[in-house]
């Protein structure tokens, strides 16, 4: 036995809280011995306040924070997150197993336990262009690997549902080695639901609506609540007073007695929380500690809301952590009490890796191959053309909101001139276009309304899921700028405004995905892109990742790849021009 | 705990034989306990007979034998194996990820330990069509997984010596893994073969003379020595009573005692003993077993022949099998004594799998999809054509000694008859082809000598390591029907006589390597095939085995692939005709 640690513990299995001796050996947890006393004041304790599990994000991708794994890790160690299942798809999708290998190998560099979901859909769909692919018998071989616990989100529902091959070899793959598959259902209800959960794919983070998330819960389904950057879905599914009227069966419901009813009000209805897609800036300000805080300060037992980030996902997943008990993996983080959960200490492996503010270990810079393989664009590959002439016609629009993935359609009227289709500033008609980085050199244009930017344009070679390079302006010169400066830099954001003189970039040098910058760095980055932003006009809460989620294409209801605009619904290609309302007389 | 064993074991670690109490918990052992006593005979054995550690092979091809995984543990735990470290480069080479995802597969459905070698030359070279590729991040991923223990066989030592990114990487990745790194250099030497072994290659099984082995042993490698079915190294590598004074410095050996000399004697030089490959008949005759009995016959102490396939392999590959200690599975042998060394009953993870001649547990057969694409062949696609019309050639001959997988040069005179280089039976110069089966439909051509058949053709779907067809004869016409015989068969061994009306087949449909028989089935379905072989003329030992390593490029000295005849030496392509001697006047 290498030490012991007398705290106040909680122990998630048992609801409890109590003084213990916790033996520790190797990393691991050998004993949990509790200490029996009349006055817990009494016990001497080697640490004051409450010492809980390390906390688990149970679905996640680390690549949407810019950082590399290990300074991912430096980054949420300070919130008491000491654990993440990471479905590295983003990585995969651009760079296959040298991708993969990566990331697992940079994670290993520090304390802190990287768990990793397979990614199931390499590429999502058969409508875009990846940089690798990751079939069947590779994600056999990967879900062979112990820091495999998963498999990740089966994104590409539509081939679930009609039963293509490989798709259904990669889920009977994971049964045959009990792995547990995870879901990713947008939407998704009646009997198509359940046709989907018949893959016997057990937990959904995609329900952004509370019925549709208890439809799901209802079928068996486990919950993950997400509250990521570009999504939020925390109020939507957590913060309703009246939702176990909903939960149980409302019959039942009324015949409880007031007590027990506010009793069932102060356990979480759903399984998990998780953050998804976080930003850089957001991960400065707290991790899974804040959402466990405000499930607290919505009056659920505290210890419910903490198994959501410890004993549900250690047992959803099969974890050696999350739970203080023997055999376990000894991460603790130790808070001042539940009012203020203040994260005072982190543990991993029973050593201290965080307290008074500063975490205790470092990382180091890594080097990454350049993944692009794109030449110089110009304005004109951003012109959408069209026969005619000059005139009018009404257009396909990709509506974009805040804080949701979901895309809605929107026919407007646009002007063309000169056998181009005309952008419409005033009324927050802008161009959209992604450029192919992986040889193919082509360009796919689109029309998007939201973005309220008067001036400039935005591009990203973060562009869910196959990161080709995406970008929103109000006028093609500006695209052309933004989009050869992320050429230039092999990845990153840019924001490009010649009227205002501005060009300003963000490099991820790493794929077109990470940096080696610490995440204190990056915020400051980031938030001086998001700035600019703002002040171009885009009132969204963050921008470049709403961009970036505008090619994912198993999202409703319409997106755009490097092959052509998408119809997220029908699951086809569609078209910019849905009518031609008059035409100009030498095109008749 | 779930049982105890009382035995006198053989601790390979402590070179000592004792009666102990083994304690037995879930298929480990967790403690060894000596049992003090005076009279050996008062002890109240569980056995009679001496318990060892079950036999390691480390170093062999399973898809050698022709048999699954399963029915190869069936196969062997009769001779005390039970584990090997096997490198399935031959599944991967023509399905690449699928074979090695069905060979782990299968393999775990028996009590048998299976350690897998990551195959790091698939394809072998570029010189060769192989079905699938593994590259550098794929042998990263492998190596990875639990059942991986090491980097299987370099092969492509030129490429090693050469400096070839991707097989330095592949290197790199097991380094950094701390895998150890399996060596193949068949008669290397001097500086070629100090660079090898800088590249951390430490372990090699291709030694043929003892001068050889002894020189790689001096520079640190470990020997495996090898002796499978068409390779025997052992006589030339154990038998010789001198061994001693070429091993030890000869002065050294000059000044020790007559007691010390003859001691050292009784120590074995080399480290491993392996298979390699072997035929289900050799198999069914005996495994390891057969090799200690030849080395303790030569006066070697038995537990020092015992270690070359226990303690050793255990100690270098990390395995926890091997030795009968605490925290290794408790797989065991009993045998009778050293002296007939007659396998009694075999243990696997503390259960009986062995005794009384049988095998107490059952394999079941299994599919695998059809891996040839190839069309049916005519006898003209085995023609030697030349723009000479008539007249004689010096035709480079490809000349197969009984074995061993080294083929010698020699330079014949061929006649040329209407553009065709005629074969010549009377002097053993015969036709041999390969065929490609992976959707390219060529077939490659040239001469052999050493198979004396004077009649027919013998073909298998055996033909290392890319396994393309490969077929010896003496005329067209049979070759041709030898090669259909095989495609229509989805794999097999096939050896046809017109003339005697003989069409004698060996399916083997998964994957064209092995099929469901057990052992014996097979020996019986093999033995009938080379009897004919026989009767045809032919005196190898293995001939379908010989025969599938005439397309091995990576073995000295001429060799013949889907692309074309190889200079295995030069390491590059060569022709067949050499010289032309005499020319028709039409012709000139």
């Amino acid at each position: 036995m290498d030490k012991i640690i007398v705290a106040n513990i909680v122990d998630v299995e048992l609801n409890d809280i109590y003084p213990c001796e916790i033996h520790i050996s190797d990393g691991y947890i050998e004993e949990v011995i509790p200490i029996a006393t009349t006055d817990p004041n009494d016990v001497d304790l080697d640490y004051e306040g409450i010492l809980l599990p390390g906390f688990i994000d149970a679905h996640t991708h680390i690549e949407s924070t810019m950082l590399i794994p290990s300074n991912y890790a430096k980054a949420v160690i300070p919130h008491g997150t000491t654990s993440v299942i990471s479905d590295i798809h983003e990585m995969a999708n651009i760079s296959g197993l040298k991708g993969i290998n990566f990331m697992i190998e940079n994670g290993k560099e520090v304390p802190f336990d990287f768990f990793y979901a397979a990614p199931s859909c390499v590429p999502p769909t058969n409508f875009e262009t990846s940089g690798a692919i990751i079939d069947s018998e590779l994600v056999n071989i990967l879900l062979k690997l112990n820091d495999f616990v998963s498999l990740g989100e089966m994104m590409n529902f539509p081939a679930v549902l009609a039963g293509d091959e490989e798709v259904l070899k990669k889920i009977e793959y994971a049964k045959k080695l009990n792995m547990p598959i995870d879901g990713h259902g947008p939407l998704l209800t009646g009997e198509k639901l359940k046709k989907y959960i018949d893959a016997d794919i057990y937990t959904d983070h995609e329900s952004s609506l509370f019925d549709e998330a208890i439809e799901k819960k209802k079928l068996g389904m486990k919950i993950m609540v997400r509250e990521g950057s570009a999504v939020k879905n925390f109020d939507d599914l957590l913060n309703k007073n009246d939702r176990q009227i909903f939960w149980a069966n409302e019959e039942d419901a009324k015949n409880l007695s007031r007590d027990d009813y506010n009793l069932l009000l102060k356990n979480p209805i759903f399984d998990f929380l998780v953050s998804d897609d976080k930003n850089p800036i957001d991960i400065l300000n707290g991790h899974l500690n804040l959402l466990i805080k405000r499930l607290i300060d919505t009056d659920v037992f505290p210890i419910e809301a903490i198994k959501m980030v410890t004993l549900n996902p250690s047992k959803h997943y099969n974890l050696d952590v999350g739970v203080i008990a023997a055999g376990k993996k000894a991460n603790f983080v130790l808070i001042d009490n539940f009012d203020n959960f203040n994260i005072l200490k982190t543990f991993v492996g029973g050593e201290i890796v965080y307290e008074d503010g500063n975490v205790l270990f470092d990382s180091e810079d890594v080097e990454f191959e350049n993944t692009f393989n794109v030449s110089e664009k110009s304005p004109e590959d951003f012109d959408v053309k069209i026969d005619l002439k000059e005139g009018k016609i009404k257009a396909l629009i990709m509506k974009v909101m805040d804080k949701s993935l979901i895309t809605d359609k929107t026919i407007k009227e646009l002007e063309v001139k000169d056998h181009i289709i005309q952008e419409n500033i005033d009324r927050d008609i802008l161009k959209i276009a992604v450029v192919n980085r992986y040889g193919e050199d082509t360009v796919t244009n689109g029309f998007v309304k939201g973005f309220k930017i008067t001036d400039g344009a935005l591009a990203s070679s973060i562009a869910h899921d196959c990161h080709n390079i995406i970008v929103v302006g109000t006028n093609k010169h500006d695209m052309a700028k933004a989009v050869n400066e992320i050429i230039e830099n092999q990845g990153g954001l840019a924001v490009v405004s010649r009227r205002n003189d501005i060009k300003e970039s963000l490099e991820l040098p790493i794929a077109g995905l990470m940096c080696n910058d610490d995440v204190s760095t990056l915020a400051l980055k980031l938030k001086n892109l998001q700035n600019i932003v703002k002040l171009l006009g885009c009132e969204f809460n963050s921008p470049f990742m709403t961009l970036s989620f505008l090619s994912l294409l198993v999202i409703p209801s319409i997106k755009i790849s490097d092959k052509g605009l998408f119809d997220s619904e029908e699951f086809r290609f569609t078209d910019i021009v849905q009518e031609v309302i008059s035409e100009d007389e030498e095109n008749a």
